[in-house]
């Protein structure tokens, strides 16, 4: 499994301990202070990407000389740091991107990050938002195997469409068979397994799977 | 103008000086937690709703006691304590509704209170969630003027739809005519007006507009 893990620059209080991904991350990359972050979790700064306003120039040429790979962007671009590091991460092509630093503050920011992890599900690659409430994950149509995980145990299913079809769960504790559900239906959140696996399927629409402490 | 405001149970520290507001408010809805943090801004408690599992048994007693209208449900339920909030506000049939207390802490739950969102626009309703850092408007498509606020001074477009057509900004710093956007797009993010007032419109699709503070 090749995993390439973004820290982008949101709030430090929202960032779980990084090392506890040491082993499973392959390639770090920085965007914009999340560089810093990852400096500071002792990781290799593979790649570092942003225009940089909002690290001091001393930090920033801490990053610049720790990299292996520095670029720098002007403040006014179209694009969000995080987006060109998913950008840089995407063209990897890895089979799993973990997204830190990506919730809190702003949350049109947020939101947006939560939006562009289609970008990556559309090309296959699975991807989850991880802060040190929260775990999320875009999905498409088809069928999952879900494993309980001890330190994000409610798990919630959103729907990103006007409507999911054909909602499946099971080994929940409140399990679902072929059900419609809508933007805004607050039915299928706050769930959890009642072993240790479960399943969920749909046929169409698309679902967000957000797991998180109680 | 008649305004209902709901405070819902997020984190404290998202929820901004609630006497701000005291004289744009007609009726005050505590929702869980919320009941008491409108109790502790010395603001009247007009209705509070929810199974109160997030408050100890004195400050139930208190809000019970406190509270014009206040109706407990049990905590296993089909509804979030928020939703059931939200639609007895609209059982009110106000002009206007501002919703605390619902971002931050469980990302599950904030996006499912903006996506509530939807629910009271298609019945005519404006509705806002607002927090020390963001003020979020589910809108359909339409006119609108967007006036200056010194406050949350940056302004973010999103499409909560696949794509958003015909989008057109005029008087902000970056103006857009016509434009398509699609979810993900951060095209339409961290924009500001240039000077008091602007207008967006658009033909297709929903759109988010979320003000900040840089």
């Amino acid at each position: 499994m090749n995993t390439v893990a973004i820290v982008g620059n949101g709030p430090l209080e929202n960032i779980p301990d990084l090392a506890l991904y040491r082993d499973a991350v392959n390639i770090w990359i920085g965007a914009d202070r999340g560089a810093l972050t990852i400096l500071e979790h002792k990781l290799q700064l593979d790649y570092a990407h942003g225009d940089f306003d909002s690290v001091s120039d001393i930090d920033k040429e801490r990053i610049k000389n720790s990299a292996n790979y520095f670029q720098e962007y002007p403040i006014e671009k179209d694009k969000t740091d995080l987006e060109i590091a998913l950008e840089h991460a995407l063209s990897l092509q890895p089979d799993r991107i973990y997204i830190f630093g990506a919730t809190g503050g702003r949350l049109d920011h947020m939101l947006i990050n939560v939006q562009l992890l289609n970008i990556v599900v559309k090309q296959q690659i699975n991807a989850i938002i991880i802060d040190k409430q929260n775990k999320i994950e875009w999905t498409c149509p088809g069928t999952y195997t879900i494993e309980k995980d001890e330190e994000y145990e409610m798990i919630s299913f959103l729907s990103m469409t006007e409507e999911v079809r054909g909602l499946t769960l099971t080994g929940f504790y409140y399990p679902l068979t072929n059900h419609t559900i809508k933007m805004g239906s607050t039915l299928s959140i706050s769930n959890h397994l009642i072993s240790n696996y479960g399943t969920f399927s749909y046929d169409k629409g698309i679902v967000l799977v957000v797991r998180s402490r109680g």
